[in-house]
């Protein structure tokens, strides 16, 4: 774990050189949860507010077609039970996941806390709907039944908040949301709830404006979490995929090529929302193979995958995610070895054939063991791996399967390999949707970047 | 109207040493509302949160049977309907009491704001239920339709606003909630609406908490209602009867005898709720007796007398508080000149009658008119008065009735004289509940007090 | 009380031939209460449904102002909470008022039964709403606590009703809505609670559609009312004012002449509405002075007055009300004697003086009192009566008031009488609104009809 | 089409010899869909009415901490908004499943109609809640788009309708329920929506006090569907698997042996429910390994599968039931030639080798092609069968694969055959889940029943 030099100083060059503590990298895998009183209408996304309030047709249809013409966005949070929220339950289900770190939505841009803050009086979780701390309670959850990192999710500006649009009037020449609001009930966040990731969001602002860089220096000097915790980059609109922790960039980053700072991948199961929708179809879900696609390009090239789901409004992870996020640890059961705590390898897709690739790690002996993972099953007999240089104590296995697997060179020291691929009947396959061949003792090869970045 | 010289300090002395202006003390009778969340519950009294949350059975008990257990009482804004408000007809009916201005609860102490301020996001009426700016709203109707001066009622704290109650756990050494909160939204209120009455309220600590001086030097001097405005004196929990502009001390305050300071004496028709109460009985209502018997003690003694009646969550006031408003303005129709513009006179009751008040105002020949005000109707014939010494030129008359009075002195010089009540037939009495006798050219009387203090 | 031969037959003539128990035109006044889920909105009138869904604008205006376009009538019933329901209270209040007998809406053309029909599922008062025998819990307190008879309304047809909108499409050739629901659930009301009156409104259809003679020969001749009860016209839409027990004519019938038959002025004390309404103002209520007008002129003429309050949703009688009705009790408490157990007189108004209505009663020397009631209070002096003929022995009192009345006759044996009216001051006088004169030994008159028909 | 013979009688006699229409045998496949009031809570199950107010602590926990003391079931139905509910789309999925009839509930034992009967005023679809006529719509989406036939579930008796409650009091000898409002609203159903299939339920009373047979000799004469409706055997306590259309005898009837009688097996994905359940679980869906084995083991034995989905309140089928059925039809696009229109074989599952299920239909040759679906794909190798006898033009195929499959007999004319599995490369596997061996020209066997039964 790293240990935090004291005096980190609240400018960027000083933020930006603290190493990411290395929980973060290792993981990999991160659970994204979008719960607030957008999970009541459920209908649309998780800007449901602004759309309908800036005027977008289909939102402000439905509202005229089922509610009555006074009914406030606020009014929703009544309806916000969580009556069956057992956060339990949801530890159990994110740690089969396979999962190593949680994001839990702690305010959105609607400003609803879902903890019981000082600055949020008649609009957070315990005075309205819930009637209880719903980020208190999943991080007790989390912690007493998972090794899961626990972080929170956290929206700098608020959409309607009145002091934050009378501070942008001004062009933020005045600071009264950021003083007032923002920025004190995210120390209070930190001291609470002690996350280990804080996930900020819609700065919407430059982060003079928000002081960000005197809050990282707090942070990573004095908090209680100094040691542990891990930012994006989202601190300002002139900051992101440029300063702060992990790069988050844009929503669904996935750049598909190496990136130089260590990076994040934040993406949903639900193609078009973030918040639960009710009017979801099955095809609107990503299949398991779009998953794990996505997860494994992401690791391939460096970065962590935040994979979202939308909890409704009762507290319930519902059955279509609980079984995207079973299949997920199904999988990782099988080849986690390839993605936990590995490297980004020479390459990151293969040369040659296509929906390959790679990842790498350090075995207990000291080498690189090589992954390739393959998105499409192929035909038996030979595949051809352009990347790889075998050398004579090449050992090629298939995760989850017991036989050694059989290759070929193409020539002596020449770059690609040729594995032979088993006939393996319907019922030995190791896994679904993805496979790894493990290559052992391959020839090393120089090496594009520095690897202990990450 | 007083012109402020604009050098007021930001300290009591010069801030108390600021003459009332003029309009307050003619006024004589105004209407307090007190309107809010607690309409929506109108059960037991507009403190029904408190006694909720504090454990009081009767309330603990009703939420029990009638609610949801997770009910909070921030989810009952949402019936705060006002579906059948009309401005315009409130406007009507106080116009028709007689009252010379209005006081309507802008923020009780459960802080929801009747108006949309910036300092109270999703906890104000156009964010939650009435999505209406109700301070606006009866503002504008007031001006628009009558000559009543428009003042607020605003507490000053707030009973489960975390962040009063943090500063209030740290001894008020932390002003958060005075700094962030109760101030910014007292300034704005005043810059909104221009009331000619701020009628301070819930103090809960000391001035300089709050910085009250600072407020009141700043209305005085720099603020738009500088020339016109009036307060009361509970900027403090060390100002009541002591500081500010009237003294309101404490509720239903009416001490039966003639105060050196200009007072206020504000009651409710309910006499058990200031808020409306669905349960409330006809037993419960002042009489028109009550009420008068209230109005003409306070006059005598030199106060204002605010008069509260409670609106209910859809918008109105019910017909038994217009009953009582209307018949006090019919009341006034014939017994107004006994009521407005006048000063205390040197008594206040009869010394030897029971159950009858003084007044006087100096008429356009320059001398004092004394009037007698009975609560209960004598027996015809001899009706002896022991304050009013007669001179010569008395006349005695009975305000609404064309006959002059007789009378008869008790000696020459002598205090005391002998009105001779006239067996007026029940069709030809001039009102109900109270009556007039005006009397003029009195022998003048050394004064214990100077008049125009007020 | 009227002991009822064991023979009425299913035919008009023969239940038309039955007696009314005389506790009905001796009680002389009632109180009728419409409450129903009407009493939600409680906008408009009763007929809120009916207006509303044939398209009048200003409820369907309201309607598309303040609820979601799929709202439907039923759902209001959720919110008919009577969570403030005191039977006791109400028993107190109606005891107070001297009314006679009571009339509650057991159902209103909404088709909503205020206790737990067999034939209404889901649609009553224990399955939606109060979830309480609203019936019944008014029926027990009224007996417990009060010597007023307990009555029912009941509408035989409900608007909406798909049984009855069929039968009426079929010009009543079928009668499934009669047969399964109106006449059942009238059986089991007379059955479960045995009301005294039964109040038939709604006929919608002739009286063999309902077979109402059928009905009324078994509530003759063997229900457990059977001597007891009296029931109305309202049978068939061909009774109105021709069959039945009393005559209710029409809404607020009120002839102003003698009447052959026992009749009931049905009438409301806000007069746009038999349901409560909030948004009902001062001016829209009977005065005392309107009110006792009604009560007056009705009884002279030989009716009942059926005196309507509406209660809240929520179980209250509001101060308004009550404060009617109390005030009735009061000026009852002085002049019951030209009420109660009173007959219609030779006149019913005088023959020369405006304003002025009689009613007579055999004391108990077997001789007539009659009584001249006056709506205005005279100036004091002579008062000419044009109809009483007086004699030797005649006496004039005022009711209420000690001293005896002088009068003087024109001539002897002349009609006519001039009394002499006192100047009473205004604190003796013995009641407000009305007076009453009570004439002793008078010469006795030809009579225009048999007294004992009623 | 079975063409009726127009005498069929009103006994059971007559009733059973009517022909089931052939379209019911020979699809197989059908959903399920219960859907009422009980979808609002979404809690426990479909008898959720039921089993709170007998007092299962369960539910009356529930809803002693989430709804107020009051609520009643009927106040749920508000709740019921269908909002989302679009009929097309539902088709669609059907469609997709591969289902050739659909069964919705019409009205369950709550009494709660999903159309607007005449016989359940208020108490309805369009009276409160969706305001759609739920049934209407779904069969007009039915009938437009899909070739699928439309059914109704309907529960003759309700749980808590007092008149049923009153005729069971009576043991039935009163029949208020059944004449006023069972039947009728049967018959209403009928005529309007012309269902194919009648699913009767909660027949709690014998036929003859429902008249059953009377019904169904209306239905199979006289009705608008005479001549393609089937129905089940819940006509009275006494007719369970005993008389009727198919039997269903009890929910989830899958006997695991040949019938005598057309049956059917009416399971539900959800294990737990037939309602939809917010608190379900992944776990708690059956997988399609186990959606299969119940398909597959109850064709063979010569029953039909009702498969039940519960949708929601907001009138969704969620996307984990989507997946199930629309993974169905993937699995029947493949292997629907041995489900549709196929009859049992002679032997149900095979002697020898477990999870082993038959299926038969004469091809266009008018020889029987025997269907071998295997519940778990085999090692590749020699695989035995132990109920064919093969004959020298024995074909065998798997369903969806190209290639011919290669078998030995055991010996010559002995029973029992090899099949030789090859080792196909996971991604050329026709289908997951199960797989049928399509087994032409085997030794024809003496059937053990007439398969003309069907």
């Amino acid at each position: 774990m790293a240990v935090m030099e004291p005096d980190t100083k609240p400018n960027w060059d000083s933020l930006d050189a603290r190493p990411l503590p290395s929980w973060y990298d290792e993981s990999k895998i991160g659970i994204f949860l979008h719960w607030g009183v957008f999970s009541v209408p459920s209908f649309g996304d998780e800007w449901f507010w602004y759309y309908w309030r800036t005027g977008a047709k289909q939102y402000v249809n439905y509202m005229a077609e089922n509610y009555k013409p006074d009914f406030t966005y606020q009014d929703f949070a009544a309806d916000f039970t969580t009556d069956l929220f057992n956060p339990n339950e949801w530890a159990e289900i994110f740690k089969a996941s396979g999962a190593k770190y949680l994001v839990l939505t702690s305010k959105h841009h609607e400003g609803f806390t879902n903890w019981p803050s000082k600055y949020s009086f008649s609009w957070n979780s315990m005075d309205v709907g819930p009637k209880r701390d719903l980020v208190g309670e999943l991080a007790a959850a989390i912690r007493n039944r998972t090794d899961i990192h626990f972080g929170v999710y956290h929206s700098l500006f608020e959409w309607f908040n009145p002091l934050f649009l009378q501070d942008q009037a001004n062009n933020f020449a005045t600071r009264d949301f950021a003083l007032r609001k923002a920025m004190p009930e995210l120390y209070e966040l930190v001291e609470r709830y002690q996350p280990e990731v804080i996930w900020s969001d819609g700065a919407a602002a430059i982060d003079t404006y928000w002081n960000s860089t005197g809050f990282l220096a707090w942070l990573y000097n004095d908090s209680p979490v100094k040691d542990v915790v891990v930012t994006n980059d989202r601190w300002g609109t002139n900051t992101d995929c440029k300063h702060g922790g992990f790069f988050s960039c844009t929503d669904r980053y996935n750049p598909g090529t190496l990136q130089k700072h260590k990076w994040e991948n934040a993406m949903t199961i639900d193609k078009y929302s973030w918040g639960f929708r009710r009017e979801a179809r099955l095809a609107d879900m990503l299949s398991m193979e779009e998953l794990l696609s996505e997860v494994v390009s992401t690791v391939s090239c460096g970065g962590n995958i935040l994979i979202n789901v939308g909890p409704t409004k009762d507290g319930r992870i519902v059955p279509i995610f609980e079984e995207r996020l079973r299949s997920l640890g199904q999988w990782l059961n099988v080849n986690g070895a390839a993605i936990y705590g590995t490297s980004p390898w020479v390459y990151q897709n293969d040369t040659v054939t296509k929906d390959v690739w790679y990842t790498s790690k350090k075995n207990s002996q000291g080498s690189l063991d090589v992954f390739a993972i393959l998105l499409q099953w192929p035909d038996p007999g030979n595949f051809f791996l352009g990347s790889p240089t075998p050398t004579q104590n090449t050992e090629v296995t298939l995760l989850g399967y017991d036989t050694p697997i059989k290759w070929t060179a193409s020539a002596a020291h020449a770059q690609g390999i040729t594995v032979l691929i088993p006939a393996i009947p319907f019922n030995k396959m190791p896994c679904n949707y993805a496979w790894v061949l493990k290559l052992e003792n391959l020839a090393s090869l120089p090496r594009h970047y520095a690897l202990d970045e990450y």
